[in-house]
């Protein structure tokens, strides 16, 4: 029996986007009000989902403290409260849009999991704006 | 990398649930209350969900505002504040039940996307009752 | 002891703003698209609280199902699934604002409660626009 | 034209998380605060999801009326206010996670739908912590 | 400036509404489901309100992590995965009703606070259901 | 009769807690790592309050859409996407906080609304940390 096993999660981090590479009239084009300079910031929520076969010993897909712990390492030590393009290595050249900063999460929770373990990462930028990342 | 891209929207609308081509008791029997010929109404949530590669320049599936432009033309100028079965052609002979009017939504925001993208609508006609059509 | 004991509870409608005895160029110029002769409609939702002395018997200052109850009668079999303008007769003369609704709520639930006991009505038009009215 | 049309609905319960079968020793070790032997409790939150065609009469995959009966015989009057370990049937020696909770609700509503219809469950033990099974 | 600072916490309890100097038939006929003897649950979501001047040094009212953790201490440790009949000692002959509870939390919460910050405490029972106290 | 009319808007800023007069060292023991000189950020969530007599004429307090419009040109246009240290006059010398955040945003309304008009602010820095200001 497979079920997905769904933990909520959040943090505060600043970010910029925008490339290096491109001039800045190209970069106000492109990413608008996101492209100040100064920064400008967002509650991240995350919800990271699970899925695998039930262990019949212990009714668990995966110990909900193990699955919070992976989090709190991976991700909030990461992230909260940080400049994205500042200090986060994995965006020095990656553009840190909702969609690059899931794979950037999927990517750091994937190896700390049992193999056969399925993961997706949802990320919330605002309430109204998200996106979800399955490793496809 | 395929990420799937999520923005929410609302509108307010009138409806009522019958077919025209039955009997005022065959209407009642089948929706009940939701037949009132006064109308009632609801506050609509929508969530668009549009799901393709990350563009390697902008790291975008789709840029938001030119998503939010499509849903605003589409579905908010189209159905917000209107009574569905008198104002809205779609439903003239079509009965606006929550599965209907998804449909009728992801028949209007899918040809203004480029067709490498899929597309899937989630619509609440209350917060505890909702519907989720993929084109499928 | 004085708290506040608080039930939520929502009902849907249909609904128009505007006044009989105003044009209808008037009625636009007020109220805009609100005034759409053909209606629109909302999931209100509602908050019905009410302050006074703990019962040293019981530790309730009043019974939820018994403010269920009173919820239920005065407000969801009077105002769910209607057309407030068209078969509320509270709304005959009235313009159906959330003000109005809510004030209208608070005098049908008001005499059903003990003389002691202070009551607030929180009503959502929408997830983004609410009113509180509390007798004064 | 297939669509999920979702319920929520809710039950409050106590339980406990352990098996008979082990230590209380190895109980500790292995589910922590949960295992508290005199209970805690929960608000679990549902998610009831059911695939089918539309019906071309109708414009409904399935009546919300008959959903929300469903619902409401096979899950909240079998577990609402209630002690999972000691009054469910199921859970007798059945450990009550929220997977094994998800899989019993799943097979109790299961057998009172239309067999062309597929089901999915979702359910909230917290706001943070949520679990999914659609029979796989 | 007066400013009131407010942080939400949460904690999961089971509990059983009734009085032990009362028969059973009493206690059902006035708390109803909420008499099970194998007791029930809830995930306890709590407002803590600190209202004060503003400090113009800081710009704080209070440090919101000297708030957190007051209610880690005061209210989480203490109420957190218990039985509030069997393991609280202030329910000992106190009938946890939400009321009762609050007004055990803002007891608790109270002393720890300076002289000069007046408390509110907002307690969800379930979504639905919530009461407030202030120490009036 | 005395309503209170609410509208809930919003906003993303990136700012950092801390005094230009203190060492790093004073500002990084008071205020942990809101202090982070790279910044970060949040999705801030507004709720505007205005509570004055109910117009016999138009059944409003204030017309939602006028209230909408005072929320943009005041504070959206002022804040959103901007850091909040470096871009925003008011807090040149003032520390971010949500407190001094919250009265900034009341002493830019309140002049635009009718003197009879109370005011109150509320908000939400995270989804569990909120402030509230009504001017006294």
């Amino acid at each position: 029996m497979k079920v997905t096993v769904s933990r909520k999660a959040h943090f505060n981090a600043a970010h910029r986007l925008y490339r290096k590479d491109w001039s800045f009239e190209k970069n106000d084009a492109t990413f608008g009000k996101c492209n100040n300079p100064n920064f400008h910031g967002h509650n991240y929520d995350l919800i990271v989902s699970v899925t695998g076969e039930i262990d019949k010993e212990t009714g668990y897909v995966i110990d909900m403290k193990v699955l919070k712990d992976i989090i709190k390492s991976e991700v909030e030590d990461a992230l909260d409260h940080k400049n994205l393009n500042v200090e986060v290595p994995e965006f020095t050249t990656l553009n840190p849009t909702a969609e690059n900063i899931a794979v950037v999460i999927y990517n750091k929770i994937k190896p700390k999991l049992s193999a056969d373990l399925k993961l997706e990462i949802t990320l919330y930028e605002t309430p109204r704006n998200f996106v979800t990342y399955a490793g496809d």
